[in-house]
Order: structure tokens, then sequence, then C-alpha cells
């Protein structure tokens, strides 16, 4: 019992920047797994193996696995290329284009750290918690602001015409994420590159 | 013994046609279950179960869960808004206009009997097998086709238009299938609708 009482983990308790830390692994590792591998594919245990903890540290930092896609989902969003804001030299138009370059790219589809969970989980939200499709809903109210923010000119009118170029983007990102011929999956994200561009006026 | 002998089922064994017939229960059955709720969350007895037939019929028809999502989708393909062909008096635009209608509507999120499996599966399908995934790329590339037939000045410019087209309406489906909120969902189908109209020069 001594023994215990001296040990090292009983007398200096982590530290809450420990904490955030631990918390901030686990979110990494499971946006990782749940953005590629989708809801039904990811296990709590490889998300602990992977973030180097046990799985019986979970619990001291999200109550369900439901709630972790949940938190995952904002992490990526908060870590993605839609989070990248312009810097201040930048026009917005310019800032809009790199977006699109790298959104709409074969790099976003399998080399991106935290690719766009709108586009990787759309059609893998369908079943899940309430809780969850109001955060992708929110995700998502993001990043149609961050567009119609950035535009040079925007109007009442081309807030709805927002709508559409997100729903291009992340529908170009899916389909060519999917289809299993590489050369097509190009062309897709090159005609969505171009279509975008005309539709923001910045070809 | 001589009871089985002289049993119905094996003096007068099924039909090629009935076979079919309960083939084509066990799809239709099929294709609603993964189309609402995804693979992972289909289960062959609840599906089997559904079309009035036995789990052990199952293996009569189809080899495994994987095949059957397959047919699922080549059958929901078959039997969509994206299937019914023109009429010999409507003329091309007509044509495109009724369906970017039908299939950019509220009621295909919730109502069609065989809503597009390229909208309601995309992200499924990143983590199925080969054979899946080129199916998925051949219903992807007919509604591609389709679409390119029915514009009344095709050319070689607007094939690659196509590609953008189609990525606006799966992704405005699959989008306004899981935001949390009916007012955007019909915001996005607007907006969506409106804009492919434009690119196929029929608004």
């Amino acid at each position: 019992m001594i023994k215990i009482i001296f040990n090292n983990e009983v007398t200096m308790p982590y530290s809450p920047q420990h904490k955030e830390e631990s918390r901030l692994r686990i979110l990494e590792s499971a946006a990782k797994s749940f953005l590629h591998k989708g809801y039904e594919q990811t296990g709590i245990n490889d998300v602990m193996r992977d973030a180097g903890m046990t799985r019986g540290a979970f619990y001291a930092h999200f109550s369900s696995k439901s709630e972790l896609y949940d938190k995952a989902m904002l992490y990526a969003a908060a870590h993605g290329r839609l989070a990248s804001h312009k810097n201040s030299g930048q026009r917005g138009s310019e800032w809009l284009m790199t977006m699109l370059e790298g959104y709409l790219s074969l790099y976003h589809l399998v080399g991106e750290e935290t690719p766009c969970p709108l586009a990787f989980l759309v059609t893998d939200i369908a079943n899940r918690e309430p809780q969850v499709r109001q955060t992708y809903t929110r995700i998502y109210r993001r990043m149609n602001s961050l567009i119609e923010r950035y535009r040079d000119n925007p109007s009442n009118q081309q807030n709805e015409e927002v709508l559409a170029l997100t729903a291009l983007m992340v529908g170009g990102v899916a389909l060519s994420r999917v289809v299993d011929d590489e050369r097509l999956a190009e062309r897709i994200l090159t005609s969505c590159r171009q279509t975008a561009a005309e539709l923001l006026d910045i070809q």
C-alpha cells in the first residue's frame, strides 16, 4: 500500500496540460481513422493504441464512440485546409483559388493529414446520432460562410449560389475518392475546379 | 424417406421464373436497406425477413453480403429515376429538366423507393471491395453518358463539364440528406437545381 501511495502517478497527478495533450493525440488518431474508414470500421482500441495509450484511458476523455466521432469531426474541420485563413496581403479571390486547388486535388484524397470531414463522411453521417448530424451541419454552414466572406462581391443572390458551389466541392471530392480509375478521378477534380472557379468568377 | 421424396418441394422444384422472382425480392429489400442504412448496418437476416424468405434461402442466390451489396446497387440504378428514359415526343432538354427536378428534390431524399446509389452510398463505398468500387464506377459513368446523350448540343468540352454537373447533383443530394435542418436542405436542392440547369443551358 505504501508503495502505491508514493507511486509517481498518485503523488504527481497528470497536469491539465498533459490531459489536454492526451486528448488531442486521441482526437488526431480518431480523426484519421474515422475519416478514412468510417464509423463502423473504427475501433476505440485501435484509436487508443495508435495514440500510444491504453484503452482504459479513453473514458477519462470521452463518454462514447459517438462522442469521439463528433469531436473528431470538429478536430478535422479545425485542422483542415478550409481552416487556413488567408494572409493579410492576399485578396479574397486569391485565397479562394488556392483553396479550390488544394481541396479539389488528388492530394486531398490520399495525402492530406486531415481531409475534409464534409466530403469524406457525407453518407457515413446519415445513420449517426442527432448530435453528430448537428455538428456536421455546423461545419457545413461554416464552410459556406467562409467562402462567402472571401468572395470579392458578395450579395444575397450569391449567398444561395455558394450552396451549389460547396455541393460541387463535396460531391467532387467524395466521387473522385471512390471511383476505381485514377485518370477519371483527375478529370472529375479538374472539371469541378473549373466550374467552381466560374461560379466564383475567379477563373 | 418416402415422405420426403414425395414432398412437393422435391417432386416440383421451383421453376427458374420462381427463382428469378425470389432473387428480385431479395434485391429490392437489400437495396432499400443498404441505401438507407449503409453496408455495416444492414444484416442478411433482416433483408431476407423483409423479402419474406428464410435466411437459408440466401445462399441459393448470392455468395456473400458483399455480392448482395454489389447487385443491390445495380438493381437500384436500374430502377431509379435516372433509368427512366425520355419518351419519344420529348426533347432532351425537357427530359433533363424533369430529371433534375426529381433528382434534386426532398422526395428523392425520403420518399423514393429506389434512390440514387451514387448519392446515397458515396462515402459508404470507400471501404468496400474492389468489385464494388468497380460497379459503382460503372453506374457513375452511365449517369454521365445518359446526361451527355440527352443534351441538345453535345461537344467535347461539354463532356468534361458533365463531370462537374454530376458531382453537383451527387453532392447536393448527399448533403441535403444529412443536414439537420429541412429548410437548409431545401435551399441546397434549389441552388443545385438552378446551377445544374445553368450548366446545361436549360434554365
